[in-house]
């Protein structure tokens, strides 16, 4: 890892004083380490090689865009996601009450909304506007999947003398506003691009948390106390309960410790068979758990076990994302099979609970981490900094790259204390 | 109707003083009128006819069984519901606390567990061991589907000197306490069979209202907040739900009222067609509706629709009930293919809540009304009333023949102000 | 009880054919009968008496009120309650959306709204307005405690042509309403007045259940669930929870059933000493409990035990209801002394949620009920009925007049089924 | 900060292998930077002085106690906290399942229950016993306050060859662990003493995030939306709530942060005054709200304004801690007062939810921060570590000696962007 990979783009000197007063602000170049453990920081040490790190979120006491003729705008893109409101609300708030941006429009629909083709105006987003929307899931703004033309948006921006553009969405939301902070800069305006992490699966590199994510896990706790009761209620039960995982088995592994009733965690990041004689076969122990407990739950995450299908689907969604064989129904059917063949008596009851767990609001810490992280988004692009991701870090705000966040996905360590903490409750 | 169709079987006469203290007991032979309209009741007494009326539920002043030698059994058959635990609760307090009989036999898996070829042995329920099963859904004793052999269950109550068993379940569990209330009748013995009506469609007749109802459509609450979510987040947003309701629109009904963000409540008792001229036809009016709002919410109840089906299925469960087709599958992918021939964008989401509906525990009023139905049944079994199931009409709790109560299914009445709240706040 | 005191009052004729289409509509005088129980309704035909009963709530197939020149005001008073937005959202869908009322003024913080002197415009209420409403406690309307001025409320309503005012409150908003309707009478206005029974205690009489009680009952189970816990962490651990129930224990008993953790009752109708030999006594009993079981959960109704302070209160509230000595406090200050004095050691935890249940939204089966209370409102008042209060009664919604409903509260029968219930699971 | 001052006491030489299969181990030595300003740690760098560090937790591959030998010993002390439960259950399992302790006894009632004068019995935990204990608030071994001698206390543990102790509790707690740990080291035993930090208040220094805390401001939030539903519902309703906060504003900030309808959070760390002139009088500034707005909504912490008081309190509670003077009721007097004295009329309601929201069971991702805290605290006593605490850090669970965790408060930083994101959306 190069310092060099953590360079912010700036659009330019920032010059005015912030209008903030009693603020605390925090120094322009003040960074956070990207090691914490104590012998790689050593390491560096011993190299004398610059230690890697991320350049630190929070207001400037200098400024880059003038409040007083900035426009901002905002948009919510790709699936739902406990916070977004929060997320918007809070932009909202920074923008206006502190920096006095006089401007902040809510783009509708995602990048649609800011192609004129779709003939979708912008909703005028104001603190009495936003008041209450933090009690409500989904996003006001609307939200929709897939591409628009860079060259329009980047018109429609100047056309509209936006100065500020807010993408809160996923890896393909990113990579887009990316493209057009590089349009932006080829055509040398003065526009900063900040994208704020959208990823219920909490897999974006360099970024150790996500929003909603947390509110996601906490709405999925009750789904398993669900199959856990239908499993104990008849004789062999078996709850099977598919989360969302595209890629990353975070979601599966928090859910499985926040109610600790799973006794199987199936997560991408860990391979497994169905049938046969390995430690990692999963019916043969499944039966085995029946017979002697009767009754098992099963927690499986979207993206496990793709390997199982006989035929691989390359089908993508609107967004990009690697469309996913149904391992939920997968799993039903093979356990059913595998249990009538064997003739082991079986209730099997099969939760997918997915639209009901990312459209709820962002509660708790969770919402607290949205105010934050859109309060540091907002000073971020006041500052000039644009092509950027806020982001958290070592319990510090940062400022990412979008090019960086987006280079890699993160994974479930399966070395990590939260994995061995899996097993350690889980039987398999 | 006839009052002799609501005559209750008593086993001999209760002669023992109730070792009940400090209590107002209810007069031997009280009775709850059938009808509460007046004109009606004045026909009656016009006419010169005996009002139709239940017998009122409640403690007698003597009672039948000697509660030092009383052994009672309670089991649960059929699906979840909520309440199951709270009953079982309230049954072990009155019978031990109050009547201070020695022992109360938790029967495991339904009727399975009085047949001794399934080796299932009883739990020894205390007021200890039931002290905090309220706060659980699902129930401690577990469940099943289907038949046991009349004889051979009535054998196991000989055998274990039980006289009193409650049966907590739906339709079918009904019938197989009426059969063997028959057969024990048929031997001379003198053991008491008490149903407990357990339906989360609330569709028994001659009961104003069955336990877990309540509770169902407090969960499905919030499913209707999330899809509601789903469809206002996407452009021509539909958030489609699939509830329980046989044969039956309860469920649906209630839901859409209680958290009134639905705009189809599509029910057994009211046909519908897909397409069409017809102000009945769902998708043309559908689409009319995208096409104004961008987005709207169906609820569907699982019994609706299904003359929609090419063919008809003749299939049933292990319990008797026929296995409907599935009209949320099918609405989801005829809607899909409606808009797709009409150039409607479309974005559907399908919530199918059912297992995390049923298996939450009572809440609020819903569990008040288990602890006094449980304290009901508890009390007519030990007056020797048999053959009966514990109800409730018109605020009483009563006594049902249970060849009454499953003569016929409750539907919905689409002149009753339930179902004419519904239209008037639905466009369909 | 006569079936005079049943009568309800009519501005005149109703002669206007209805607008709702494929609707079926209730007989004008369809009525419901007041008793159900069999001996009496005998006792009354035998006696050539006739039956009490009700007027039956519902749609008519004539009404009085022309939609089109209608205006209707709705206001709420006094405290809040659950259930009060989705009431004003029922009546405003059902009079715009069905009738085509074609004005509906919310009033702001009750009668206070009416007087031109407390300048508060009237907020205008629409379909749209309202859709969103019941996800929220409390009122959109505000609401306020205190009299108002008749003369100046009624010149009010006839400066601003309105022809329906509905008056969602208490027994003191509802003696309000009466008034208004008299002098509307004695000025010979056709405007209707329509109470609608707000009592989070459920002691409306002639009225078997008042909106919000149920979802009350359904907040105040987790507090008792806290209290338990607070109880069993300590070594003779306490948990006092103090209840809505200024004269009647209704929200105490079906709490206690609701979640049935609570070992002591203590409601107004259930007198009790603190100290002494008696059965009744609290303090020595509960002594006894802490030796054996080493914790105990005590649940009190506000207004029980009221006889219990050494000095009387007169003190009422701005709406004339009287204002208890706090029984809360004095129980935790006797109880801590009474176990210092006989050196038990205790640890008491006081609950005291109050404001926590009356705020939350209406639920479930509760906002079911708000809706068709409200939608019985307003066909009430389309039809020309006046001076009348919506209610319920053996499963019918009814109308009641203003002056038989406030005539007298209703009480806890200590020999129902309900106050036995209480009994036999808890201890004292 | 010298790295002396982290340094971890080891019982020994920890040379048995462990017993954990597929493990993969944290390197017996391995730290994590206590520092994570990149500036910062450059000073370090250039003055050539080691770099501040604790010790990471996790499973070694070489232990000290022999597993076959041992004997746990955990017990909960102070106030409840959610999560108790759940680092009892997990404390269990990794030590049974994993490690194959066969003896871990659950303490009764604190340290009290490790002085036999209290004649109070050991639980025998066992992974049955604990398996649905998370599903429960509160503490299974119940707590209390209060110390016993550390004497008495090593006596038990010798004389039940208990070679494990894991402390669970506040401040008083921890310190009592150090005190028998020092006693322990002076008799020359081989025990190991684990503190198990349990602060709701979140104020452990050298601990980034304390279990209970996330859970405890998600209860909070629900009671900001009642205090704002009550302030709306009145002319100038104001609704107070008070929540936990001795002497840090943690909870308060986060609560506001997470339910943001918060007009005024009042925190120990911040001093304001009540009348006056000054920016920071808190009722002139509520009166011209109320004036604008007609509502607000305070939140206040515990601690906060305790200079307020005319006389100053010295008392302290049985764990030493000092009892604060009631500053909600003081704000609840004075804000009358004021308003009485200055024409405002005021609806105001007050809300005192402590035992409320610290008796709810740990959510989401708070319950997996208990299960991987559990699951260090026993590698950490495997291992042969003592008188230390188990603790969290830039996203790594580490050792903290007791002593210095215990030698100062952890204090909100009124510069950080937690505190600056709440004065962004506060009026105050």
């Amino acid at each position: 890892m190069e310092l060099a990979d953590f360079a912010i783009s700036r659009l330019g000197n920032a010059s005015l004083p912030s209008p903030l007063v009693n603020h605390v602000f925090v120094d322009d170049d003040a960074r956070v380490c990207y090691d914490t453990d104590a012998e790689t920081v050593a390491r560096y040490i011993k190299e004398g090689k610059p230690i890697p790190s991320f350049e630190r979120a929070g207001a400037r006491a200098k400024i880059f865009h003038d409040p007083a003729w900035s426009k901002a705008a905002i948009l919510t893109a790709g699936g739902l996601c406990p916070g977004l409101n929060e997320v918007v609300k809070f932009l909202t708030l920074t923008l206006m009450n502190r920096y006095k941006v006089p401007v902040v429009y809510g783009i509708q629909y995602g990048y649609k909304g800011l192609n004129p083709v779709n003939r979708l105006s912008p909703i005028m987003l104001t603190p009495e506007m936003v008041d209450a929307i933090h009690e409500q899931g989904g996003t006001i703004l609307g939200s929709s999947r897939g591409e628009e033309d860079t060259g329009i948006i980047v018109d429609t921006l100047a056309r509209m003398n936006i100065n500020m553009l807010f993408c809160i969405g996923g890896d393909g939301t990113s990579r887009g506003a990316h493209d057009i902070a590089m349009e932006i800069k080829r055509r040398g305006l003065a526009i900063s691009v900040i994208a704020i992490p959208k990823t219920i699966d909490n897999d974006i590199s360099f970024i150790d948390k996500s929003f909603g994510f947390s509110s996601a896990v906490l709405a999925a706790g009750p789904v398993v106390t669900c199959a856990h009761t239908e499993a104990k209620g008849a004789y062999n039960g078996v709850g099977l309960i598919k989360v969302m995982g595209r890629d990353s088995g975070f979601i599966a592994a928090y859910t499985t410790l926040s109610n600790p009733f799973v006794n199987y965690c199936l997560v991408p990041e860990r391979p497994f068979t169905l049938d046969g004689d390995s430690e990692t076969a999963l019916l043969p122990h499944l039966v085995k758990r029946l017979e002697a407990k009767h009754h098992a739950v099963i927690l499986v995450a979207e993206g496990a076990g793709q390997d199982l299908f006989a035929s691989q689907s390359n089908q993508r969604d609107a967004s990009g994302n690697k469309l996913h064989q149904d391992i939920g129904l997968l799993l039903k059917d093979e356990i059913t099979k595998y249990c009538k063949k064997h003739n082991v008596p079986l209730t099997l009851k099969y939760f997918d609970p997915g639209y009901t767990i990312r459209s709820v609001k962002a509660e708790g810490e969770d919402a607290v981490f949205c105010s934050m992280l859109a309060n540091g988004a907002a000073h971020a692009a006041m500052s000039g900094r644009t092509d950027m991701m806020i982001g958290h870090w070592s319990g510090a705000f940062t400022h990412v790259p979008i090019a960086l966040a987006t280079s890699a996905r993160k994974k479930l360590d399966l070395g990590s204390p939260l994995w061995s903490t899996v097993r350690d409750m889980t039987v398999f």
